[in-house]
Parts: structure tokens; C-alpha cells; sequence
């Protein structure tokens, strides 16, 4: 029987696995998603997660190696920046992973590093050395490449751009906040048009509607905010390749064009704004890419 | 006898060489000083350096690798990004070293890059993994440290943060500007102080004179934004350091600590930021460094 490599992407709202055979990881022979059901805590949801991948993982061949993406950031031993899920901060997810899994070699990194890792391996990112990935989701981070692979940083915090400032000296993360993604992010811009239009509304709802006055000056300023992040990073790193993906990519028409301009303006050398191969879902491509990862270096 | 090791570094208003012993690069044996006179163009300043170069290489042993920093950015066989002096952007500047010192390693890069790479080698960002290395010099630039090594970006511009946007849409390098520069810089300073004064003022005069209301306003201004940028900068890389040196750290009491705050409120994980080793020097122990990085390599 061949080897086979497995993925799990814990997601705020739901856990997805994923089990592939070592010579095609990109294309899964199996797949469950979970609800995360934050409300009740980490341990449960981790648990739940190891009863489906015993599940998933009945009368395949050998596990040659685990890949495992989360929010938050993984420094260390622990999770760190998940306030989402409660006792998800500083959880020892590293700990319980090698626990269930033995002498499995596991790889795990943040959800948005993982993309930016499957998109490096199979997808928009495949041969570039200086990248940047940008995710519009339900947050907003990045990842950049450099020699090719995903930087992590110090603190394994590279590309947390929420926390970006808008402007000088507002309220920054010390102070509980992250300006960049309360502005422009999936859910900024439910939670910004919901008290514009004094009804409940969802970023994709605002997109689709169109010829609303308000709501095309909320989302032309949120664009434009991100534009200028963007070209600023763009800046900064000298990227090839600029790769955007994560939910928000639904109105990809009218997100890429401001963006090419912005950098167009702005950058010494632009750099080319293009979709991600992985959309919906890009964090569990990216554990397969951990697994792939760390399956090719025993 | 030893071998030696060549440094120059081409600035904007002079140009420094400096050799060393290969067992002993950080501690030049002889170094010159020439005048740029960058209104003669660049042909001129290139020939007055080898000829300068061919003197302090008199009776030193073998000449095992040079060195090469310059103001703009060296990409592929040409400088970029290089207005300041005539006859500069554009110059094949690596054809014509090799073309003096033949079969002789000789490695360039752009200056602030290879004051980074003196840091890392010898100064303060030693050990680094992850850094930030900043100057804040009569121009305004920087370097980015990943798995401790100085990184280049897809086109050489990494770093080039004077273009920096301050605001969504406004004027950036497409329309000639450097809006960062433009605003915190010393030459940005010294224009700036020089308009609000109605007298020439440089960016030092303007440090050391307190008391003034106008002054403390404008230097409170650039500074505040200067310190947001380098937050924003410090969220997307996550360094563990960051070194700054220039011209400009003379008033390094009034800068530092304002760095420090932003980024101590913004970032997640807040770097230390401390002066560099090399101040006035910089490029051209970047020069020697370099020098020292290719004489390895061979």
C-alpha cells in the first residue's frame, strides 16, 4: 500500500482533514470537515479533530507525515494571536499533535503561511524567489516569500498586516486592536455596512449590491485603504509576484485592478497582481504543502 | 605577504576606498577620500576612483576580492534608481569593475544594503535572524535581514522605503516623488526647515536648535511619521532587531525612544531598536564586508 500524508486546517469556524497518497498530495483521496463550535473551548474541538482523522485514516497505507495549519501564530510550543476560539491562545497544540501522532513527523504553521506554502508548491506562487500572498478573508494577513520559501519571522509573526496603522499613533495592538483589518477585511466591511445600512450585512452582500451611493463610497475608501497598504509592502519587499487570495476574491474585478494601479503609481518595480490557485480551500492545501514539506526533508 | 581585500563606496557627494588584510577586514590598513563632483557625471568619478585605488594598492600583497557599495540599486549588469549624479542611472557599473580588476572576485551592492551586511558581519546585527536595518542618512532607505542574510528583492529594491506612501493616492514613484523621503529625510529636513524659516537651515542645525514652537512642530511631525512607517514595517517582517544608523541618529536621543514607543503600541511581538555600529562609515565597512562576503564564497 502507498504512503499516504494527512491535513488538518483548524479554521475558526470549522476544522477540514485531509488524507493524500505521498506521490499526489495535491489531489486529497479523502476529506470530513467538523464544526469548530468555539464556544466550547480548544480541547474539544482538537479531539474531535483526532477521532476524524482516525476515521479518515482507517485502511490507508503508512502516515508518512502530518500537516497542520491554524489561525493564530505558532511560536514555539504554543499558539499565540487566536482570540477566535476560547483556550485556543497559548494552547500547546505542537504538544497534543505529537502525542496523538507519535513518531509522525508533523509540520504546523499559520493558516496564511500554509496557503502561501501550497500556492509555493502547486500553484501562483510556484518558482518565485521574492513573493508576497496576500488572504482577503474574513481577516486580512500575509505571507512573504524570499528564496523561495515562506518566511516565518521571529516570532513566527511575519505578515500579520491587520495590525497595520492607518495612521500615526492610533490605537495599535498593545491597545487591543489591529487598524488595518477593523478597516478593510470580510468581516470589517459586514460590521462597517451593517451600521451604515442599520441592518445585517455580509462584505459579499455589499459587493453584489451596487448603485448605492454609501455603500460604493465605503467600498472604494476600504479598497483604496488596502491598495496603499499593499503598494507599501510592495515597497518594502521588491516582489515578483503579488497573489491574492481568500474569500474576499469574490469580487476579484473590482479588488485586482486597484491594486495593479496602486503599485502601478507606487513601486519601483511593480510587481504582477494575480488570484491564487487555492480559494475556498487554501489553508488545507497548505497543511498538505507542511506535510509534502516535511515528508520530503526525513 | 597577506592578501588584501578592496573597499569603495561611490556616494553622493564623495567617494571612499579602504583595504584591508583579508585576516582582518573590519580594520582598514589605508583608506582615501575623493570629492564626487557629481555635476562632471559619472565616467569621471569612476576613473579618478581606479586611479585612487591603484595607489593605495602599492606594495600590498595579492588583491583576493573588492567591494563595491553605491547610492541607487545595482540590478543585473546596470545602477537603477540613481538621479543623484549625472550619468549614474543606467551606468554598467559591474562591466567596468571587472573590467579594472579582471580576474579579481568583485562583489556590489546598493550602499545601505552593504552598511547592512557590515552589521551583520561586525556590528549590530550580529546573530540576527530576522532584522531590520534602517538609515537615516541625507536620504531615507533600508535593508531587510532574513535567515540572517541581507535580502536583494526581485529587482534589487528591497528596502527602498522613501517611496513609501503616506496617504491613499497620492503622488508616489510613477510621478517622480519619494513621499517618505520627501517628508522625513535629511535632506527633507533641511528643506523643509529651510522654507519654514526663510533662511537655509540644515536637518543638525535644526535638531540642536530647541525651544522653537515652528521647529519642535515640523520635527515632531516627521518624526511621528517616520515612527509609524517603521512600526507598519516591524508588523509585516517581524524582526528581533532593528539597527538604525545615518546621519541622522546626531539627535538618535529624540529618535530612538519615539521609534521605540510606536512599536512597542503597534507590533505584536516588539523588536529592540538600537543604534548601529557603523555610523559615518557605513557603506564603506559595507564595501569591506561585502569583500569579505565574496572572498569566502571563492
Amino acid at each position: 500500500m502507498k504512503d499516504h500524508v494527512l491535513g488538518i486546517d483548524f479554521g475558526g469556524s470549522k476544522v477540514a482533514l485531509a488524507v493524500a497518497r505521498s506521490d499526489s498530495i495535491d489531489q486529497p483521496v479523502g476529506s470530513v470537515r467538523l464544526p469548530t463550535l468555539a464556544s466550547q473551548g480548544a480541547r474539544q474541538v482538537v479531539q474531535r479533530c483526532f477521532a476524524a482523522a482516525g476515521e479518515l485514516l482507517k485502511g490507508v497505507g503508512r502516515l508518512r507525515a502530518v500537516g497542520v495549519s491554524t489561525f493564530g501564530v505558532v511560536r514555539g510550543d504554543r499558539v499565540r494571536l487566536a482570540p477566535a476560539v476560547p483556550g485556543w491562545e497559548g494552547l500547546e497544540l505542537p504538544r497534543l499533535l505529537h502525542h496523538e501522532f507519535g513518531r509522525t513527523p508533523v509540520a504546523i504553521d499559520n493558516d496564511v503561511k500554509a496557503a502561501a506554502s501550497a500556492e509555493l508548491r502547486w500553484g501562483a506562487l510556484r518558482g518565485v524567489d521574492t513573493g508576497l500572498y496576500l488572504n482577503l478573508g474574513t481577516g486580512l494577513a500575509a505571507a512573504m516569500v524570499v528564496g523561495g520559501r515562506v518566511v516565518s519571522g521571529a516570532h513566527g509573526a511575519n505578515g500579520e498586516i491587520g495590525y497595520l496603522l492607518r495612521s500615526p499613533g492610533e490605537p495599535g495592538f498593545a491597545a487591543g486592536h489591529a487598524p488595518l483589518e477593523e478597516f478593510i477585511s470580510g468581516r470589517a466591511l459586514g460590521d462597517r455596512g451593517t451600521a451604515l445600512l442599520g441592518r445585517p450585512i455580509t462584505a459579499s452582500e455589499l459587493f453584489a449590491r451596487g448603485g448605492d451611493e454609501r455603500v460604493e463610497g465605503l467600498l472604494n475608501e476600504a479598497i483604496d485603504g488596502l491598495a496603499m497598504a499593499v503598494a507599501n509592502l510592495c515597497v518594502m519587499i521588491d516582489p515578483e509576484r503579488v497573489v491574492v487570495g481568500g474569500g474576499m476574491m469574490g469580487a476579484a474585478r473590482r479588488i485586482v485592478p486597484t491594486l495593479t494601479a496602486a503599485v502601478t503609481a507606487a513601486v519601483p518595480f511593480p510587481p504582477e497582481i494575480i488570484a491564487a490557485r487555492f480559494v475556498d480551500d487554501a489553508p488545507l492545501f497548505g497543511a498538505l504543502a507542511l506535510a509534502a514539506n516535511v515528508s520530503e526533508r526525513r
